[in-house]
């Protein structure tokens, strides 16, 4: 028996993504993102909704590029801070003991202690009352030497990323349970 | 040391949902949809990336609405079979062994089977090359009673959802590491 919750923005499993752009004085900037996810496979696309009052969002727009970064469970003190405090008061990547590097390709920093981070342009925007949707075009992803051979798949248990439960918690990926693009053929 | 892997579509964690409608003959489809997420707040939004040639895109269209549902660990085999069957070809819900059922507020069917379901209001497309974004405005989330108290945030090791990893394949969720919006108070 299915119960209602209203109309609520849930999802499972939510990510937790380390946004990070150039302020408008060229400062590095970072926010906490739960609400994006891929958009297209070509060209590659990736979405992130981001209010309109966020330094963020200012600093996105000016450069017209911002990066995806994937944090790892031990860096869920950081992604939590950086989801609570302005970039507007603090320089969040110093608060948060993380060091920003300019990217090869885009007018943006990334976070050298997460494992993934994917170099964005933007793209299109989608406006969405509350939110903004940012969809960056994906110039390249970068990972951890050791995470991977020549591409995907990632060993995603050396990853290590981070899953956010809506209003909860963060947990970490748990134990595989069947191969994509196989296990369903029991079926056909 | 980072290593370039190219402009690949690649997030962490990913999902794995069921994008359920109704074809232009009223029959329930289903498809597995990786590329999406949470768009917005207010009004409350979805996302889900769906490419042009799919029986979904026309049906979504044709009815201007759909359902996300998440599929739990159990569901595995069924949600990568759907992945990889076109509903052009075989009754998806029958060979999975799902239910299709009416949805009280919008014109799609949702799958019982699955511990948390939303209705959604085909709201905009984003035209994104290879694929099309089907941002839906959540119209109401249902769970299956005993995962929530009377809202976010659900028990997530009860929702037991599937995490996807790009390529390779699919794992449950871990243990919880923190909570959200007070771990990072330690930093500030």
């Amino acid at each position: 028996m299915k119960k209602s919750l209203g109309a609520v923005p849930l999802v499972f499993p939510m990510p937790a993504f380390l946004v990070a752009s150039y302020d408008p004085s060229g400062r590095p900037n970072l926010m906490t993102a739960a609400w994006g996810g891929i958009a297209s496979s070509d060209p590659p696309c990736v979405s992130v909704s981001i209010r309109p009052s966020r330094l963020s969002h200012e600093s996105i727009l000016a450069n017209r590029a911002f990066t995806v970064n994937i944090p790892n469970a031990r860096l869920a003190e950081a992604v939590d801070f950086a989801g609570i405090v302005s970039g507007r008061q603090a320089d969040k990547f110093a608060k948060a003991g993380l060091t920003a590097v300019k990217s090869d390709l885009v007018k943006a920093p990334y976070v050298a202690e997460c494992p993934v981070i994917l170099e964005c342009e933007l793209y299109k925007t989608v406006d969405l009352g509350a939110h903004t949707m940012m969809i960056g075009k994906i110039i390249d992803v970068k990972a951890e030497e050791g995470l991977a051979g020549e591409g995907p798949p990632l060993d995603i248990d050396k990853v290590d990323p981070l899953v956010y439960n809506s209003g909860g918690d963060y947990h970490r990926v748990g134990a595989s349970i069947g191969k994509a693009f196989f296990v369903g053929k029991n079926l056909k």
